[in-house]
């Protein structure tokens, strides 16, 4: 018996019985995100309103459970999943759009609402939520917020934590609190950057404040191809050097290439060993600017095939390509180790060129592709999950691309997050006194740990 | 006897003697800052380096002492005042500018250098540190973070805490900490934001990279004469309505009115009951327009007096009568509580009102001004400090302001911090779970609460 039956009936009654989850076959939805590792919770509660989560706060407190925040298990690195079993908050039935404000340029949104939700309701009001993360059609809000999730416009428009004006979350008391510009009273600290990117090791974000910005006039796309990624990265060095600040500044490397061809049957040079994938949004005028400017570099760049566009239904042809990444590199082995790193933007060939040094030495494919302007690559160390040698030496080929990262002066998060996945080599980029105090941290909001334990701060 | 006179050797040893003050009459200086108490500490330690204050924090360690960090002694609500007598650490010597980097537009500096110091650097590579609260001659950047101070410009351009990227600070285990922008290893939680407006009560602040922004090319100054407190306020609410942003907004009321032209000799019409001061940058069309539409608005609003220039000297003579609101009151009465509140700026005729009516049934003066732009209004209580029964008085007429402010929906710190003097009203406006977590959160960074001890926190 998981539970004492008295308990779980009057939570059922309490909570309505529809927003309970105890069979096998629900819990099962709730074991995993993108990660590999599965755990089945003991429950799941579909919180529809604060005070929803409050009362399984209190429960879990009564019960001595844990508790794992989910928003739509789209996560990469593993923040949402039940590792010590427990119960599994699930936002999805808070995906309300409370308010927007035109003037003040802000959404008032529940953690459940989809990323993509916001992106249209913004832009129904001539307004624009720049934040893209890969998943954004599935993702929620919350999820975005508590990982501090990032995207493709990045480089121009900063990560999930740039958007945040306030929250309100419920805490390991079970009590409410409202942050920044939801918190009418002031704070003399400001908790909201706490809680973005704490991966529900906080407390249960419940609503958020968000900021919108005005919608770009127009938008250009140019897909370009490279004869080596040298010359890619350095023509979207100069390009940003040239005061161009793309939307969006995409590279792939040759093994992405090869998997992207061979998945979507198209034909490119032969000698093409990198694909850059830009845009340029703003004030029309400003957008005809940037284009003419990134051709030209890309030109002295000895770009093999230039192929631009003003039209958004063109715009998406060119867009074929990147999107395919993921769908095409998942046809390359059954597994994935999708490394999330940065680093410094000029030292981005040094690191992919490791990345090569690392896959030839350890006999794996190692494909890399990113977020070039901002020096976020997605480096991707594929391995048969069967073969237990190969698994361990896809693990050491991660470490590796971890040491290197920071030894060019780079994180070893991007923007997907610690998680459990990268908990262990968070002693590589900090020292243990700023590890202690992320601790400290963690015990002054959660002094039993009833929070998503095993996430991010290691042991 | 203090110290063990064994370990206050081998401190001054080990620090240089010249750092170390401990004479009656070098303490004396470090007592007090704006605020009516005065307590002398143990020592004073000039510090000159982050290691200095390591190795101050790690002598209170072994001796028990606590630590009161302190700049220039500016501060409006005691945050510098060393309560629980112990060390102070006076930053004065850490008067750095050890880098501008014109093209990231950073400055790295070392927190005693001067407010004034770092807006001057900035102008000479034609950028702009905005922040300026009234004392910016004499305060440093290190008691403007640890306080958030804000400033007449405030209204456009937030306050110190939208210009930290990053800062470094001193743990109370004597640990180097570096967070945001200079934090190598990115932190998943940024702890920037918890340290700006901290007041000293987290760690000891020793460097910080300052954001700064493009100097705006032309600046116009308007000051207006009113025949009611109503209009001039309804005259700013139209400015801003109206989409100007002005960069500075000030509103004086009758009883301000009344000091400064007798402290001035300044003749104004009989009938002006209200000043505003209002500052227009920006391009120099943009600032045409902006003074244009200010001029228009005041007409409707029945100004009796409109003067304008774009002329920085004649700007300097519209600002005269702003410029001795402090010496002017100064001269009312000896006893002055300065409570710095805020509301949402269409509140603030009723709150200069609530004033009015609390200044007749006390028998106090209580003149009001302040930024009108972000409904942050200083109310002043005067009082004799010498009459015991006044000296009451005005402490009830301050409660009184404070709660007609929370019940106008208004916080009772607009920018001075909270320190001791605001630490009890605390409560007014946080609920227990809020101020619980922030205790929690001071807990965390100084479990053996050796930093400022009585501040902000309410027991």
């Amino acid at each position: 018996m998981l539970f004492r039956p008295k308990s779980l009936k009057s939570f059922q009654r309490i909570l309505g019985q529809h927003k309970v989850l105890v069979s096998e076959e629900d819990l099962l939805s709730y074991s995993y995100d993108t990660t590999a590792e599965r755990v089945i919770p003991q429950m799941v509660v579909l919180v529809e309103s604060t005070e929803d989560v409050q009362a399984v706060v209190d429960f879990a407190l009564d019960e001595g459970l844990i508790i794992t925040p989910r928003g739509a298990g789209t996560g990469m690195s593993g923040g949402s999943v039940p590792l010590k079993r427990g119960i599994v908050i699930s936002t999805e039935r808070m995906a309300f759009i409370y308010q927007v404000d035109p003037e003040a340029r802000t959404m008032l949104v529940g953690s459940g609402i989809t990323t993509v939700a916001v992106q249209n309701e913004a832009a129904k009001h001539g307004l624009f939520y720049p934040p893209d993360p890969s998943s954004y059609k599935a993702s929620t809000i919350g999820g975005n917020v508590a990982e501090n999730a990032g995207g493709l416009r990045c480089v121009k428009y900063g990560t999930t934590k740039h958007y945040v004006l306030g929250l309100e979350f419920v805490n390991a008391h079970a009590e409410v609190l409202r942050t920044g510009a939801l918190d009418e009273g002031e704070s003399p600290f400001d908790l909201t950057p706490l809680l973005v990117g704490s991966e529900g090791t906080l407390g249960v974000i419940t609503t958020i404040l968000l900021r919108l910005i005005e919608a770009p006039a127009a938008r250009g796309t140019l897909r370009l191809l490279f004869p080596s990624l040298e010359e890619a990265a350095g023509a979207s060095a100069e390009i940003m050097a040239a005061g161009v600040v793309p939307s969006v500044a995409e590279i792939m490397d040759k093994a992405v290439l090869e998997a992207v061809t061979a998945f979507t049957g198209t034909r490119l040079p032969a000698e093409a060993q990198a694909l850059l994938l830009i845009e340029v949004d703003g004030p029309a005028e400003a957008v005809e600017a940037g284009m003419a400017q990134v051709e030209h570099i890309c030109r002295t760049r000895r770009a093999l095939e230039i192929q631009s566009t003003r039209n958004p239904v063109e715009a998406e042809q060119l867009w074929t390509l990147r999107r395919s990444v993921s769908p095409s590199l998942a046809r390359l082995a059954r597994g994935k180790l999708n490394e999330d790193v940065s680093v410094p933007r000029s030292q981005l060939p040094d690191l992919i060129a490791a990345a090569q040094r690392i896959s030839r030495r350890y006999g794996l494919l190692i494909p890399c592709f990113g977020h070039v302007g901002d020096g976020n690559i997605h480096v991707n160390v594929m391995f048969n999950p069967d073969d237990t040698l190969e698994r361990k030496r896809a693990l050491q080929a991660v470490e590796e691309i971890y040491k290197e990262t920071v030894a060019l002066g780079g994180s070893i998060s991007g923007e997907h997050g610690i998680g459990y996945v990268k908990r262990d080599y968070l002693r590589l980029q900090m020292s243990q006194s700023e590890i202690d105090t992320l601790r400290r941290i963690k015990q002054a909001f959660d002094p039993d740990g009833i929070f998503n334990p095993g996430k991010i701060i290691p042991d």
